[in-house]
């Protein structure tokens, strides 16, 4: 079996995964699948040197099986099909008593903070695993991670099927807010600015604009009586998304941000103020978020197969990234970890 | 009955109040004293100049008795010691269908879009009109509608005697919110640049910091065991108060954004995001915070004494805005409407 592992410095080098005997509470994998996260490109574009242990497997979007169990876990057995919710949280703070678990500051970030899925044989704490059903598409199932995250971001924004709900970025985690915000019965404008997402957009049924070119507060005026939108998911990151959200949102509207601002930005709190409109963090995801995930895989609820632009096998990793990186027309990536 | 008219380039002159009859729907009101809120002092300084026709009587803090019904008014009498809810919202736009009638954008506010309390007769629509109890104090009852802000705030904020509740600047709105919150039970820390409003802060009994001179973040992760501050209330409407809210609320936690930020300030959206807070614009009140807060005016729940620092006739308006202006030591300055 193989792993991909990052050694700094813009470079995946391959080597053999080596196979961990689960401890107990542990268990260990085969990994089906794994998809590269905008995460794992800040990692390799050197941005995250400090949180890692070089060389290190890293990854946490995955599908795989059980092959072997540590002492005592219970509710799981080998050859059952899993995936991994990849937060190990201390459970000794004053975030984790309160079961903020997703946000807790001393997070052990699995394939982060820890090795990851870009490997054969992964061995993790069994808290984490999740079941799937058995006729589950294992490269769908590798998608359960960042949809999870769509799903904690629109139950953040309490999306409703009486909402106009904008979603301003069209990478995998916005148009992935935006498919779950429509299986929600929601109506979905796609604001990105480029042409690649925007048309992809447009093939997933999506309205889809370019705000470079185009009046959106006057079109959402427009196409809401004047209310303004219901829901704006902020996932640019960028000043310019940070200036628009709250031009977009009606008088009580919900602001949701899911993007992770480099620095502080200019922010117009008089018209959040004035709209009395309410601005909610969301980051990563509750266990119940990955079993609404898992449920809409399971049920095909989601075109899933348009978002996977390709398929590899680890010993391609660095190109995937080098391709990322000069900007090719990729949504998601998935890496084929195990034959 | 004289009033005190706001003729523009910061000068008001005092004439005659006008009576006017009160047209079906409205009534007439005696006027026994209102307060001069910031927004008051905002129009002294020509900021708002736009929204009036000059010359005009101002002011919307206020108590009085009802002098005469128009007709089909139903509930109120003659001599009914009365507050004005001074919202008149146009019921006819989204946000009002929705409900939202303090943050209707077509608002009419009694007292700057139309003629305001600082005068012996005002009439007014009797919608507006909020029942006294009949041995209230008629100076403490005029301070009403900026605790009705403070209770929309305190509510908004889901502020629980569980609480540990921060309140970035103490002038009148501030104080009251630290005021509200205490009386629901949170422990309050009060902060604020102003050597006066601290002291008198620390003479309600408050715990009352300069951030200039403390590390308040640091104190107060200290006295929340790490987690930091349930809610932050951001009443000083300064780029410093929008970067230190973000410092000090949990993982979680709350920020109410209560002033009016002249321009677009740096927010750091990746802690917001981090700790999953949740930030809400609050403004104006609703019919229900008029009512918590002529409850809490009955029930002497507030140490308004304290608050109240000269009461005035309305031939001192001129004199008691170019003290205001100068930075007196005021908190509230009542004016005396009638005899």
């Amino acid at each position: 079996m193989k792993a991909a592992y990052y050694e700094g410095n813009k470079t995946f080098s391959v080597g053999e995964s080596q196979p961990k005997a689960p401890g107990p509470g542990e268990v260990k994998l085969k990994v089906a699948y794994a998809g590269i996260c905008g995460t794992d490109n800040h990692i390799y574009l050197g941005h995250m040197d400090k949180r890692l242990k070089l060389p290190q497997v890293i990854g946490h979007e995955m599908s795989g099986e059980i092959v072997e169990l540590g002492e005592g876990v219970e509710g799981f057995g080998v050859g059952d099909k899993v995936v991994v919710r990849p937060l190990d949280p201390c459970r000794n703070c004053p975030a984790c008593e309160l079961g903020h678990y997703n946000i807790c500051p001393h997070i052990n970030f699995i394939g982060i903070d820890s090795p990851g899925a870009f490997q054969g044989w992964w061995t993790i704490p069994a808290h984490t695993l999740h079941h799937l059903p058995e006729t589950v598409d294992m490269r769908h199932a590798a998608m359960i991670e960042p949809i999870a995250v769509a799903c904690h971001d629109v139950r953040y924004g309490e999306v409703t099927d009486k909402d106009y709900v904008v979603v301003q970025g069209a990478g995998p985690i916005g148009i992935l807010n935006a498919l779950v915000a429509r299986a929600r019965g929601a109506r979905v404008l796609v604001l990105e600015i480029n042409r690649f997402r925007i048309e992809l957009a447009r093939e997933l049924g999506f309205e889809a604009m370019n705000p470079l070119e185009a009046n959106v507060p006057g079109y959402v005026e427009e196409q809401t009586r004047t209310a303004g939108a219901d829901v704006v998911f902020e996932v640019t990151g960028s000043a310019a998304g940070a200036e628009l959200m709250s031009q977009l949102v009606r008088t009580q509207g919900r602001i949701v941000v899911v993007a992770i601002f480099a620095d502080p930005v200019a922010v117009n709190l008089r018209q959040i103020l004035w709209r009395e409109m309410r601005v909610r963090g969301a980051r990563n995801y509750a266990s119940e978020d990955f079993e609404t995930a898992t449920q809409m895989v399971a049920s095909k609820a989601l075109p899933l197969d348009r978002l996977i632009s390709d398929v590899r096998t680890l010993d391609r990793t660095q190109g995937a990234f080098e391709e990322i990186e000069r900007g090719a027309n990729f949504m998601k990536v998935l890496l084929k970890c195990s034959d």
